[in-house]
Order: C-alpha cells, then structure tokens, then sequence
C-alpha cells in the first residue's frame, strides 16, 4: 500500500475536480478511526469556502416507483446540457445486513459511463440513528470538487428521508401508479416535504392511472401549508423508461430554485440546515466520547452487569455514568 | 386540576391494575419536563422488580397487510383465553405532521372494548433517532400492572422494526399477497429479524397467492442464519378478517417462547436487550444534558453563528462544543 495522501494533496487533486481524490475524501469523512476523524475533519474546514454553489436535491419514494430510472434519465438529461452531477446512495437499511434486497452493482449503468457523472455507493454503515451520517459531508465535498448539481438517493420511506430533506434545498417524491397509496406506504409527513412530487410510468397502459395519481396529489398538497411561501409544490407527470418529461422534470427543479433564490430563501434554509446539522454532529460526537471514556469504563461494565441482574432500572444507570463521564473530561 | 398523584399512590394503583394509573405512568415516562424524568426514573427503579413476566411481541408489517385487523383478532383470542393483553403503537412519523395518513382513531375498535385489553396509541412525539424512545418503558409499565402479552405494533418498515425486534422475546412479520415483495418494501433486513411470519389474507380470491407468498418466504427463510439454535423461523397463514387460522398463530408463539425458554435463551436475549438499551439512554442523556447545559450556552450561540455564516465547519463546531461541555461540569 502506499502512503496515504496528505490533506494538502488531497485537497488540490478535489479542488482540481480528480474522482479519486473525491472518492478517497468521502471514504475518509465515513471513517471512524480517530486519525481519520481528525484528519477529515481538517479537510472539511479546508473545503468549507469552496462549497455552496451546486443544487442539493433529494430523490424519495417507495420500491417500484422506479427511481434508479428517473435518476438515470434526469442525470443523462443534466448532463446533456454539460452540468456536472453526482448521485449520492443513503440506504438506511439493518444494522444485521446492511443492504436491501435490491442490489445496487447494476443500477444506472448507463450514467455510471457519462463523463460529467460520479455515481457513490451507499456506504455499507448505518447504525440506528446514523442515517445518513456523513451524507450531508459527502455532499459538501462534491460541491468542492466543481459539481454543479447532487442528488441525493433515499431507498426506504422513513427517517432517511427527514434526514435528507433536512440537507438539501429540494425534496422531490417520486411515485407510480398501481401501487395506491395504501401499498406505497407514503406517510403525510413525508409528502409535506416535498416541493416536486414526480409521477413516474406515465406511459402505455399506465397514462391513464398516472394522471388520477398526479390529480389526487395536487389536490393533496393543495391542503397542506407550502414550506415557503415562495413556491407552491408541484405534481410533474414523466416516464423515465421512455425518457419523457425528464426535460420538464428538470426545468420545474430549477424553477424552484430560482424561486427561492429570488425570495432570500435558499440562502435562510441553508443557514438553518447547518445549525441543525451542527447538533446532529454534536450529539453523535458526545456519545462516541462517551463510550470511547476510559475514565468511566470500570464503571459502565458495573453497572451493565446491575441492569442485565434487573437490579437497577437503565434510567438510573444511564444517569449515573453521564454523571461520571462529565467530572473525569 | 387536581394534585399529582406520588409515586407511592402511583405504583400501588399500578401494581393493582388500574389503567387509569397505567395511563398517567406511561405519560410520565414520555414526558420530558425535568421534574417528570425524575418522578418516571424513580417510579421506573420501583416497579423494575414487578417486570419481566409478560410474553413481549413485536408485531411489524407494510402499510395494507392488515396489521390492526390481525392484532385484534389476535388479542381477542388472547384476551378470550384469559390473559391480559397490552398493545402499544410505534408510529415513525414524522417530527413536522406527527402521525401516518391512516389514523388510528377507528382501529381496533371491538378489541378495545375488551376487558382484559389495554390499548396505548402512538406518542405524538417522535425525533429522529428517537423512534420507540420510551416504548421499552411502556412495556415494563404494562408488565408491572399485570399484563400477560404485550404487544408492540410497529407501523412502516425501517428503523422502528429494528428498534422493536431489540426490546422484544419474538418479532413476527406480517404480510399480505398482492402487493408482491418490491411492492411491500420489505427489506432483508427486516426478515431477518422475524422468527414469525404471518401471511395474513388467505382468504376468498387470495387463498392461492397468499399460499404461493407463505412458501416464498419458507424458502427466503430457509435461506438465513436463524437468530437462535433454539427456534427456526416458521410461516403462518390466516385471515384475520374471517379470524381463521388466529389460534395457530398464538400457538406458534406460545411454541417459540417455550422453545427459547427451555434453551436459556429468552434470558440472555433479555438481558444482551438491557444492555442495549443502557447504551441508547445513555445516549440520550447526554446529548439532552449538553443541550440543556447554561455552561456552554454563550459558547454554542457563538458557534451556530460561525457555523450559520459558513466560516467555521460543522465538525470543528461540534468539536469545540463537547470539550467545553466536558469541562464545565
């Protein structure tokens, strides 16, 4: 093996737009060996002023909506019109298997040989409540690396999708017909999230069914409170497998955009999501302190054994060794 | 409004079965206020020696396989056999609407008029990372007050399951035909998990796919590492609709929990469950100890600013934050 890169070299051959480096700066913020953290944290203060110019997008929906095909089809339209796009996999599948049952080695084969495209992954961690960890670093670091436009892949409907809706300046929900929303297992509180719901296989048999799914969303969203007050969700009809309505698909995103550009409010709801995204790493970083604590290790094996007896409730227990963690920094 | 009741008053009512007190208990646990999680952590330590005796299932499945139907039938067989019988809801929903397109008002109507049946719905509340966050509690509240089954329903498929499976003697499964395994969104994850699954609708039209469903999942099943020696996962066809085949499913439960029991397992299962637990209290308090901490407040409105104004990273934020909470105690 050769030695790793420093943060300097690493960070010019980002700057300089190199896949390598980019990918290596990604698997670099997933880790989790203390050196790393250091170091991509470093890195990360580095890149900081060379972020914020790409489109953040978020892509949810349920299995079968077909969104590996719209990714594609957008991605190859996006990168028709020479902007560069990189598609980021959240996957917030077990602890147990770390995958769905749906592979992922032969979705989008065709953008994966575009040039402008960089495709990632989902990263094969995922504990509880470490949905999307370091999507949101992995993010920053492509914008550093000159993209112009990330798109940032849920597979689930759930928690990922808060987590991703909470990182980027578009949410879009993209359904089929046949499924009924009972089956889709769309909840309420995901739709509210989304400024573009996109209504997939709009094509052949299906055109028919699609349109009452796209009526029965805009009248949906039409009950509900728009996020901003400077664009009002929209239902876009498409079919990915024919590549039709990718254009529009596309042009209603960067409506969107202009949209909240022109209202102040892009700039306001990534000031929010840094704050927000500031706690997250907080809360994370203070746990993993914790539990790495040499001073308060004897301690924390005493009282496991007290709550694995049953005789000491793991309220009390926790509230002990915080205490302990706090007076032996 | 009247006084609060003591903790004395309290666990007596409790230990004496008055759902009344269950209720208030419950929402004590669930509250957050710091004067409540002081009152529900002694109240927790009190009953903790009253615990441990109930039959804990988890019951999860995607939106349309008839969870609600199939748990009360289950429950008014069980509540007909004599046994007390708990249901607790686990609803992921999201932090903005709170609660899933279907709502639960209307469910389970005639199990809820059932003597020996206790029916909690979903907390309002629901952060992320905070899915089933005192449902354990809940479930320690119900044994204490003389439940015999306790059963924790999950609605949607993703982290909430595999929090419910980690709190939890059996997770079983339940699935419908029709909506086919892309469509039900099932990950393997998920599967993995259940030690039951119960194809539900194997009735009229659907008797044969819901056989051909059953039979997949006896060949997926066969397929996995089971979690334990002692019991093999197994498929159950029923229909809770026409309340068929609702005996074989509480018989195969009883078979599971007799097997892990005569294996030593159901204890050490429990216990590995308590540790855990521990661990995402310990979380919790102290991700909530630093936010509420005055001695660093000045320093994180710093800190967000910077963050907010892209001039400092997230991670060097979070940092900065942690080692000044550390030595503020």
């Amino acid at each position: 093996m050769t030695a790793a890169p420093s943060e300097d070299d690493l960070l010019h051959a980002l700057a300089a737009g190199d896949r390598r480096a980019l990918a290596r700066a990604i698997t670099l913020v997933e880790s989790r060996r203390p050196e790393d953290i250091r170091r991509a944290h470093a890195l990360l203060d580095a890149v900081l002023p060379k972020t914020g110019r790409a489109r953040r997008i978020g892509v949810s929906g349920p299995p079968g909506a077909g969104k590996s095909t719209l990714i594609e089809a957008l991605g190859l339209h996006v990168t028709g019109l020479g902007l560069k796009l990189a598609v980021l996999a959240v996957d917030p599948s077990s602890t147990r298997s770390g995958g769905s049952i749906l592979g992922d080695k032969t979705r989008m084969a065709e953008l994966a040989q575009a040039p402008l495209a960089y495709i990632r992954p989902s990263p094969s961690r995922g504990a509880l409540g470490g949905v999307a960890e370091r999507t949101r670093e992995a993010m920053l670091l492509c914008e550093a690396a000159g993209f112009d436009v990330v798109i940032v892949e849920t597979v689930g409907v759930g928690q990922s999708e808060v987590a991703v809706a909470d990182m980027v300046d578009l949410f879009a929900l993209i359904l089929a017909p046949g499924g009924g929303d009972e089956l889709q297992g769309i909840k309420r509180g995901i739709v509210e999230l989304a400024e573009l719901v996109i209504v997939n296989k709009a094509d052949g048999d299906l055109i028919g069914t699609a349109q009452h799914l796209a009526a029965e969303y805009v009248a949906a969203l039409s009950l509900l409170r728009p996020l901003s007050p400077a664009w009002k969700p929209e239902v876009v009809l498409c079919s990915a497998l024919a590549r039709e309505g990718i254009a529009e698909v596309w042009a209603t995103m960067e409506r969107q955009r202009a949209a909240l550009e022109g209202a102040g409010e892009l700039a306001r709801r990534r000031r929010g999501q840094a704050r927000d995204w500031l706690w997250r790493q907080v809360s994370e970083g203070v746990v993993a302190a914790l539990r790495a604590d040499a001073g308060t290790r004897a301690l924390a094996q005493a009282l496991e054994a007290q709550v694995e007896a049953g005789t000491l409730s793991t309220a009390a227990a926790a509230d002990r060794l915080i205490a302990a963690f706090r007076t032996k920094a």
